[in-house]
């Protein structure tokens, strides 16, 4: 018989200060443990030698866990694409304009993106939330990227796309500039150099990385001290859809909804929440290592074996969503094989 | 427009003779540059930065020159998982019993296995083949695995068993003691020690992995220099499983229809062929990294980059299968995405 944990029960409001957020990712409620054992004995079952899946015994695990609930789904699936500008582009950090988001926006609603392709090619459903395009977050190596009351709402936001019903959502962003304030946001929780951090985005060339690079160490120079929170670092480095992106997965995890990380900036968006208490995470998985390079020094900080390396660096949620189709195999194997003894197999070692 | 060379027009007639399997597999036709450069020309026009799509972008050229059709199609998938015994399974090279093959043959007819989900899971058709269980291949320690008439029937079974109308097959196996076949077969192609070679299979103790070496060194000093025709040693160390995969990667090249790999017999099933002709799988990927620890060691020899890395070990096409996904999304972004004259999207540097 299946079994499910009731829901959480908890009232999902934003925070509305600082310190409120800073409670709430303190306070993140933990894995379903016993829904994990529930996974495990079943697989122990299963037609295969033990172990012989790999990575998929392990999702379906995890899946169990952190949806409260045995066995696990992935029929529902949920890719939220957030987008937001970014005044730092105005220091040439981008190699294409910044009027590409909106563009690009437009190219979703239109179904014309890769992301539009991925989504229905693994049966996900995609759901693309503009914030304020036509109101860049300040360049921030002059000025906080966001005031306190545009970072939390932009966390609401974030959280508010994410209702009951979901098994799995995915996290992703379309923001031209996004790739400096993911940078920017590495170098201040985890300090190195700056070039330790920056990559060519959509492509720019040695000029523009050194441009991304002083960008970084002008934003250190100017914040100073005020990034040793990491919430705070999320506010004056980050943008509206790197905020959204937090506030989704805090969410998802008081929602018991596990969640698929995308790529540089998905990442470097929740990072903030992973400094700030390490198990903040534990509910999420990394799609893919991205070719950006940093994502794989990034990764290692947060302790996520991402599922694919497929050189992909494109964002929109596009890694994310072709984990999807691991995901769900993961869930079909779970779900459907029979066991040796539905099947008549001989165990191992029966010989 | 949709183009499309028309069909080869070969008569698809199996060799008869070791001489003429030789000569087939020395004369295999090449891929369609056209076509290639087709796919490559369009995707230069889609609505992302140029080769932010990484392995998905390949995978499109890459079907579109072996399929000699642009732009490319993966909606018929069909997985060929060929099943059979092998005798050097006396020698306790097995975790599991012989009867096994026959147990897990019943349980794909019965849909129980995890192949069946894999391939419910990622839209592919699953056809298994099984070849005279009853009568497993001889102990290659103590003698060829099989007569030339034997191994011809089961290169020709292989090849019967492709047919045109697939976009793409995968090849997989189950053979209870097939683990120990591939690893002589990769002992004989490309040397070194037999524990090079040998892993735990479905879980072989150390006891169990000397029994697997000490079978390849009795089988490389047995057939001595017969094995230096890469054919004739999988004739002698191979089984009727590899032999019929052989045959279908080789049918699958003059049908057009590019091929999925699976994990390590059925890459050790189709070295042979890349020893004789070093173009002989240019019309395959690698699925999948096995969790079996020579795996990776053949895909160097065979110079193949797999596209999944998920640490499974379980046979039956069920790597091919879920990369079978990856697939099927680098197609579906290919034709599915606009280009940046439809969508009005800036391209990049012209900010």
């Amino acid at each position: 018989m299946p079994t499910k944990n009731k829901p959480r029960g908890l009232e999902l409001t934003a925070p509305r200060t600082m310190d409120a957020l800073r409670d709430l990712v303190a306070r993140l409620p933990a894995a379903d443990g016993a829904m994990e054992r529930a996974a495990r004995a079943r697989d122990a079952q299963l037609t295969k030698p033990p172990g012989s899946l790999g990575a998929l015994e392990d999702i379906a695990a995890f899946l169990s866990s952190w949806q409260g609930a045995h066995p696990p789904r992935a029929e529902a699936v949920r890719v939220l694409v957030f987008a937001g500008n970014h005044g730092v582009v105005a220091r040439g950090v981008s190699a294409f304009p910044a009027q590409v988001t909106a563009q690009m926006v437009a190219n979703f609603a239109a179904d014309g993106a890769a992301i539009n392709q991925l989504c229905k090619s693994v049966g996900a459903a995609l759901e693309v939330h503009a914030l304020s395009l036509e109101a860049p977050t300040a360049d921030f190596t002059e000025a906080p990227a966001m005031t306190e009351a545009d970072f939390l709402e932009a966390v609401a936001i974030g959280m508010s796309k994410v209702s009951d019903g979901a098994d799995l959502i995915c996290v992703g962003e379309m923001g031209i500039g996004n790739t400096t304030s993911a940078a920017a946001l590495c170098c201040a929780l985890y300090g190195g150099a700056a070039e330790d951090w920056v990559g060519p985005g959509t492509g720019v060339d040695a000029d523009g990385m050194s441009r991304k690079a002083a960008a970084l160490r002008d934003a250190v120079a100017l914040h100073g001290a005020a990034l040793d929170d990491p919430l705070e670092a999320l506010r004056r480095l980050g943008g509206r859809e790197l905020a959204a992106i937090a506030g989704a997965v805090l969410a998802a995890r008081l929602r018991r909804i596990p969640v698929l990380l995308d790529g540089y900036v998905a990442c470097a968006a929740v990072a903030p929440l992973h400094s700030a208490n390490p198990a903040a995470l534990d509910h999420c998985l990394a799609a893919h290592r991205s070719a950006e390079p940093a994502h794989g020094r990034l990764l290692e900080r947060l302790g996520k074996t991402p599922l694919l390396d497929l050189g992909m660096r494109l964002g929109e949620a596009s890694g994310a969503a072709l984990a999807v189709a691991i995901v769900k195999a993961a869930v079909a194997v779970h779900r459907g094989m029979a066991t040796f003894a539905e099947a008549g197999v001989s165990g191992k070692d029966e010989g």
